[in-house]
């Protein structure tokens, strides 16, 4: 039943409609392979009852994003789907599905992939995401360089009070904002074509998966230097901004929460006008929020240059 | 500590010791690629209390086979390991140390991956293997021709007789031959070299991992024809002889059970002699065990031409 359904994704024809146990493709040429694989566990990333078509499309999602942080173009991906044998042909159908329309939202095809039915457990996603990059372009996290200035995508915080939202309820907030937030959880929007734009421009990237301080703590240990970030630069939704006005307290759950799945990207100040270019052509809000400088770690500021990651709680172990 | 543990089997530069999300390579100059994923569950592929270095090296092994069956040269694997978190540090170590064993001896580094503790349940285990191919050249399944003829490396059964020996001890056979049929089960030996050196020689591949009925199967449906089998000529091993000769049942146990990994080829007769050179040349028995004819399906024939396929239970769920 699972073949059945899940063979017409494969539409890449080295895929062979998943008769064979492999798959064999052709990188165009003068590109680079870039790849990328993601576990998702029930209970951990998402839950039992979760819509499964949404389950589909956040894990495909995440591993487009890793793809997007490399500047790279995803064509296609291999799935794996270890289950208890609880689900049934609707829940099946579903979870298809959502992978049948990010599929065609994202111009990819699935590969290949597994599935098992394991006698007892949750059920375990495993996605391996393949793309393209020109060679020797690809964006990493250790290229960022002393005075680059640092700039993410989108808004910060939203997934975290998201997620917020879904414990909590927070019905004293407006309909629209608790919709808002909540789907900025459930159904990231990777920066695929933002990603590949940037390629050349900006020295070094990453995908905020982990929050924005954790992420910027990557690039910066990673490169050898510090960055100083400006908190009252930060992007937020029109949504985070009023639940962040009613609570103060939650401007740090920004900050250090993660799963915005938005790029931070390290820029050279003499490249961050072809960044904002390539911004607004892939329809991309860019926000300059800091700078790369001598020294390390990662110090989130407020006006009068108090170090407010210093009462973050819980981000340091990322470092 | 899985970090700290794992990142010194990532050997290949692509992989920035595992520090990015994702990997980046380059394929040689006219190579394809290609990959093939699985996912292992425990309860269904290993068990709880199987030495953790075989649990890996037998899921990294499974994988080299399907790309033995592409005749693709491995370079690497991605890992995901979803874990409940009850494994200690010594577990994960010996679970290493199978890794590092077999990327040494097949020549091949941990790209990248991810591992999650999963708040409960089994441990789901899934492996991304990475291999590139001449273009164009890569073997699969629907390639046969009417008059190939078919052969098998290395023996039949020992797997199915292994699994037997571990749940039912068989101790009324000798010691040697219960260990050779029990290490043939638990580490199964791909024929990456063989797979390689019959590019442009043999039509189709596929490992028998299903058992050679199924498998031959694949072959015959995917490519259109009927495969006859000569039940006398499918080769044993001195143990599974020995334990056949004892209870003649097992016959049948041998031609249905999988996880043997040896490869099944389908070779013009004018291209024998090259893939028997290649067998040589690469210390791998062959032997012809079988032919492609026009029609349909595939026939076990004894010598006086009855189709003992007819009577191997469960074996036609397969095609």
């Amino acid at each position: 039943m699972i073949e059945r359904l899940i063979a017409p994704l494969a539409t890449e024809p080295g895929a062979r409609g998943l008769t064979d146990d492999g798959v064999v493709f052709t990188p165009g040429p003068g590109m680079d392979l870039a790849m990328t694989k993601d576990m998702l566990a029930e209970g951990v990333h998402f839950l039992p009852d979760d819509p499964p078509d949404l389950i589909a499309r956040k894990a495909l999602r995440t591993n487009l994003s890793d793809l997007a942080a490399m500047g790279a173009r995803p064509f296609g991906y291999l799935l794996g789907l270890a289950s208890d044998g609880t689900r049934d042909e609707f829940w099946l159908e579903k979870f298809v599905e959502g992978l049948a329309e990010d599929q065609a939202r994202y111009g990819i095809s699935l590969l290949g992939g597994d599935t098992i039915v394991a006698t007892k457990g949750i059920m375990t996603l495993s996605i391996t995401a393949v793309g393209e990059v020109p060679k020797g372009l690809s964006l990493a996290r250790d290229r960022a360089r002393h005075g680059d200035l640092i700039a993410v995508t989108g808004t910060i915080g939203d997934a975290a009070l998201g997620l917020r939202v879904r414990r909590q309820g927070l019905l004293r907030l407006p309909g629209h904002h608790r919709n808002h937030l909540e789907t900025r959880y459930r159904l990231p929007l990777p920066r695929v074509d933002f990603g590949q734009a940037i390629l050349g421009k900006a020295n070094a990237a990453i995908d905020i998966s982990d929050g924005l301080l954790a992420d910027a703590g990557h690039i910066a240990r990673r490169s050898g230097l510090a960055i100083d970030l400006l908190a009252a630069d930060v992007p937020f939704s029109e949504a985070a901004t009023a639940l962040v006005a009613a609570d103060p307290d939650l401007r740090l759950t920004t900050m250090v929460g993660g799963d915005d799945y938005e790029l931070l990207v390290a820029v050279p100040p003499d490249h961050i006008d072809a960044v904002r270019q390539a911004a607004q052509a892939t329809n991309t809000n860019l926000t300059v929020v800091g700078r790369c400088k001598e020294g390390r770690g990662v110090r989130l500021l407020d006006e009068r240059g108090t170090n407010l990651a210093d009462s973050a709680p819980g981000w340091r172990h990322h470092l």
